[in-house]
């Protein structure tokens, strides 16, 4: 049961970079920080607002970011970029110290910005993902996974004692568990008499005990001897870019560690549309069916095999995608999704055999699917919802899952109702020339010297930069905006003069990383038909909060509490978010960043079968907004089209932030 | 609803013979019978108890069975066997001859029997199978499928509209037929789409309505359009010899008809324990499993297409078979069940997919399995027990199936006794040199002059004779009983001067057919090594019902009825039966012959969920009693090692008709 006045799983909220435990001093602005022992220094000046040139994202290969450790304590690397002299004299690489004491640093001139700068609202909040709290999970009785193990010694065999073993098995749970009218999935009967009779008739039964599809315990699996300690399970997000698989220990109540790679479908298309359209060519689904099947078998079997971790010892995955994903994974022919009026043929999929979807798993695994509620609105939503409890939350919640399609929600525990605003994936790095996803050597954060327009890049890993990722991205042009080389229109103020900014094929571009400095071997850009493809995603996602606020009677005003989920990588700096007028302008302490809320949903229902009975009830009671169809929603997007927003008044904060600038 | 005071399912009890609509005579007996018109005349002679020699079965090729016809029409055939001058005197062979008239016919002095011969008691009572009387079912008000189909006109799409097809057919069946809270099967999901479509919303939902295994409908397949007029099924009965399979038309009520053939794991042992030995080989118990499988493919697909029945027409198959053969069916090894103490892995088999069973059948289709009571004591019990009824009669039965092992039931509606007697094949021609099934050739019917010892046989299909069937061997062996060639003991006399009596590799032997007479083309004969194992066999059986009854605490004299299935071809005479002491010496009129009697009891499954319902309750009331661990067995056993029984007084009718004929 649940404790009384339990609000639903919540996420932790993460704390801010700047509660750290050693001080770090810039001079000669003298701004001090607080950061982590073992930090970046170069993390550490972007975060504290302070701006140093740097180009090759933190690999430590252009010498660029020279500082001057005046005291303290810093781990460091002598590098043949630094003379002999520059070394004596105190002079490091930023990107390549670390943290170990309270340091006192100089910026050097070449690096050193107008004092205003430093001034900035740079470090407002920066969101890493909320980690699920399973303690949390524990102490509120939720902590009850649906797949349960149970140890059973049974009697001997004797001539007087002739059931079946089946019947042996079924008393045994009956006598020494409490469980009754148990039913199951044939392919266990296959193997039984030898499971049985291999530890003497000491066994595991694993049981699923999910109400929501069986009314009795329902048994999948048995094993010889007692292995209930060992007891895993998967859970899988389906993104149409990317595809996760976090394998959880059920037996512990314990993520163990996920593994991500590219959606192969890819290859038959970067979109929803594409590949619903090549779904109709011969074998077009099979295909993509296969493909989907073949990310998850990959990535189950690298966490196998990190993790020691049989095959045999799974008890089933739960898996959460959008409607089209779903559809394609599990074979459904998805055309009616696209075709006016976009119905779904199914929006909650029954069990299914793993290995009938082509997972390479023993019979007694079965997917559950989470549900969708529209054609648009899918199953990964409906995952990130009942991960963050917002729907047993009195708070008035705006969820934003900004993927390659951005999904909103808005409600709270009395009711709930969500749109598809269209985004595409710009924030996912498509439909931008050098976008790419938050993997290593991607460009995550970026600060622009307002004097010399030079950048200070950080990449993923701090290896050379190879592209820029939806932080960086938002980041980027976050920093333009700032330094006055973008207008808000988002174009390129002609007036700028600079060599970073040049006509290139598609209008002018901010060159952010030259040739020599990057892994590609070419300057790393961001144009003006970038900036368009960014700013409809925004707007398309900010015209979904006005529209789905309007329908329902509120304004931004009542939104107590903003969840944002999604493919940024390892963060989002709220502030710039909010200045591009992707985020509404709310108090800053109303917002959470909880990552892949698809994932973690998935993961979530595979703890605790009071979520699991939620879901469909959740499913259900949500309201689908077709935003095409409801009244407003293109002058809200042609609103939406500037930067942060034509209608100033929704953005306070960053009237305020722009207008310092000057 | 039961109505009150119906007692289960009745199979009708068939006509005697004898009651005809053409009056033969037979001189010089001048033996009247009344006959059918059309009866073969060597038929006809047989059940009236009149002897005329016949070598050839009936296929008019000994030209041995000649008779003069004094007065009345017959349809005949001249063969070169008839002169022209036998044919002018009115000479006829019986064989080839038609009753359509009253006829008057002279058996000539060759074929004419001692005057006694004719007052035996001959055809007292020859039973054919009972056929399943459906309109008795419907009457019962038991006719009422737990697969039905039905039919829903879904509305338009609509942009208002915009729910899954799941959903909306869900709804239509709940709007339309009150259906509620419909589970289903994941692979209907796959199709739906475009089948709803096809016939623009207008569909047919099949639905599982077995209380016993769902709680709720369950939703197994869809079809464009309104289907409900073709619905059909599947009954299947796996004997250790012969595979049946029988359609059923759900829609209409009706069995359409029945295929057979031999079991194809007959190439890897004639017996279970052969069977469940060479399962154990390296891929052993695969290659059985496909051999059954096999089998009922190629049933169903010739039953099909002389039907014109589509597969995909098919809503599910039931499935009745012994303990062995449903392990063996299903692919759980069998080896348990032939070591101590005899443990079956599963008396109740989950559904299951049948095409995971490697059936060629879409995925719609699931195989009910009807329970088992035992290792010996098998569903093909449990189905006969549930088609006759006797569960639901309060008069003591007992019901006998003597197949490839002989399995009794003694009980009513109260309570119900089991025991399997090892009977062995005997009575389906295994252990018995020219023993055979009851197919095209099979003697399955003797007389024999008790002057001249020649024989009358009548074979199936009167073909010329390759074998005799199990009905055969009983006629036979009460035939040289009768003709007071073989002793009590199961010898041959010794004293006898015939030479159909002859010494052979298996000591004497009874010459039935002469080679040149036989489709094989060697003698066919019944040794005392064959008499020996017939002994065994009805020992066997007659040991179980002394040692059941003497279990329970009753006699013969309480048995109010008797229930025969089996395989014993078309028919069964019940007084050779008895003569020999396979039957107990009851008032004729308390037997009943069911014929297959799980093929069925697995088509009354797919025709009533009420019987499907009871189906497991039948299963757990029944006691197994295990014979070999049974006091008293062993002595009922050997007392049971003479013809008909070391303890004359059980056969008073026997004693008679023996004592008659000296």
């Amino acid at each position: 049961m649940m404790p009384k006045g339990y609000k639903g799983v919540q996420f932790k909220v993460p704390k801010l970079r700047a509660a750290m435990s050693r001080k770090v001093t810039f001079n000669p602005y003298g701004i001090t920080a607080r950061v982590e022992e073992g930090e970046n220094l170069l993390h550490a000046a972007l975060d504290a607002g302070v701006h140093i040139d740097a180009s090759c994202g933190g690999e430590g290969v252009c010498g660029k970011c020279k500082i001057l450790l005046e005291s303290g304590e810093i781990d460091t690397v002598h590098s043949e970029l630094l003379s002999a002299e520059d070394w004596a004299l105190g002079f490091r690489q930023a990107c390549q110290s670390r943290i170990r004491s309270d340091v006192v640093l100089r910026i050097p001139a070449l690096s050193l910005l107008d004092s205003r700068t430093i001034t900035r609202r740079r470090s407002g909040l920066v969101l890493r993902p909320a980690s699920i709290d399973l303690d949390d999970l524990q102490r509120a009785g939720l902590y009850d996974p649906a797949f349960q193990k149970r140890f059973v010694t049974l009697p001997p065999l004797t001539p007087s004692n002739t059931i079946s073993d089946l019947s042996r098995l079924k008393e045994g749970l009956g006598r020494q568990h409490g469980l009754k009218e148990i039913t199951l999935d044939f392919h266990l009967v296959r193997k039984l008499g030898l499971v049985l009779r291999e530890k003497d008739f000491q066994a595991t039964a694993t049981l699923d005990f999910s109400r929501r599809r069986y009314v009795h315990p329902h048994l999948l699996n048995v094993e010889p001897g007692d292995t209930t300690l060992r007891h895993f399970a998967f859970a899988v997000d389906i993104g149409t870019t990317t595809v996760w698989v976090q394998l959880i220990d059920i037996a512990k109540g314990e993520i163990m560690g996920h593994a991500a790679d590219y959606n192969g479908q890819l290859s038959y298309g970067d979109d929803i549309i594409t590949r619903i359209v090549f779904s109709q060519k011969e074998q077009g689904l099979e295909k993509l069916q296969h493909a989907a099947a073949s990310n998850i078998n990959q990535l189950m079997h690298r966490l196998l095999e990190r993790y020691r971790v049989s095959i045999d010892e799974i008890s089933h995955v739960t898996i959460a995608a959008n409607t089209t994903m779903t559809h394609l994974f599990y074979g459904i022919d998805p055309r009616h999704l696209r075709l006016p009026p976009y119905t779904p043929t199914v929006r909650n999929v029954p069990l299914a055999r793993a290995r009938d979807m082509g997972l390479e798993t023993p019979a007694h695994i079965f997917i559950n699917c989470v549900s969708s509620i529209s054609s648009f609105v899918g199953g990964d939503i409906v995952a990130g919802i009942l991960a963050s409890g917002i729907y047993k939350d009195p708070k008035l919640t705006l969820y934003i899952d900004i993927g390659t399609n951005g999904e909103i929600v808005i409600g709270n525990k009395d009711w709930l109702a969500c749109a598809a605003c269209s985004a595409g994936p710009a924030f996912e790095g498509g439909g931008v020339q050098f976008g790419m996803r938050a993997m290593g050597g991607a460009i995550e954060d970026v600060s622009i010297n307002p004097k010399t327009f030079e950048p200070m890049i950080i990449t993923v890993e701090m290896l050379k930069p190879k592209g820029i990722c939806g932080s960086g991205l938002i980041n980027l042009l976050a920093a333009l905006m700032e330094s006055n080389l973008l207008d808000p229109n988002g174009k390129f103020s002609s007036s700028s003069k600079t060599s970073r900014i040049r006509m290139g094929e598609n209008g002018r571009e901010y060159v952010l990383a030259r040739a020599p400095d990057t892994q590609i071997g070419q300057d790393i850009t961001l144009s003006e038909a970038d900036i368009d493809n960014l700013m409809r995603a925004k707007a398309a996602m900010f015209a979904g909060y006005v529209t789905l606020l309007d329908n329902v009677g509120l304004t931004f005003e009542d939104i107590e509490q903003v969840i944002l989920a999604g493919g940024f990588g390892s963060y989002v700096n709220i502030e710039n978010a909010i200045a591009i007028g992707l985020l509404p302008d709310l108090p800053r302490d109303r917002f959470q960043f909880v990552g892949n809320g698809s994932l973690q949903g998935a993961t979530f229902l595979a703890m605790s079968r009071e979520l699991l009975s939620e879901e469909r009830r959740v499913a259900a009671i949500m309201t689908n907004f077709d935003l095409s169809e409801t009244p407003g929603f293109m002058n809200n997007y042609i609103a939406a089209m500037f930067l942060p927003h034509t209608q100033m008044q929704y953005f306070p904060t960053v009237i305020e932030r722009m207008n310092y600038r000057y």
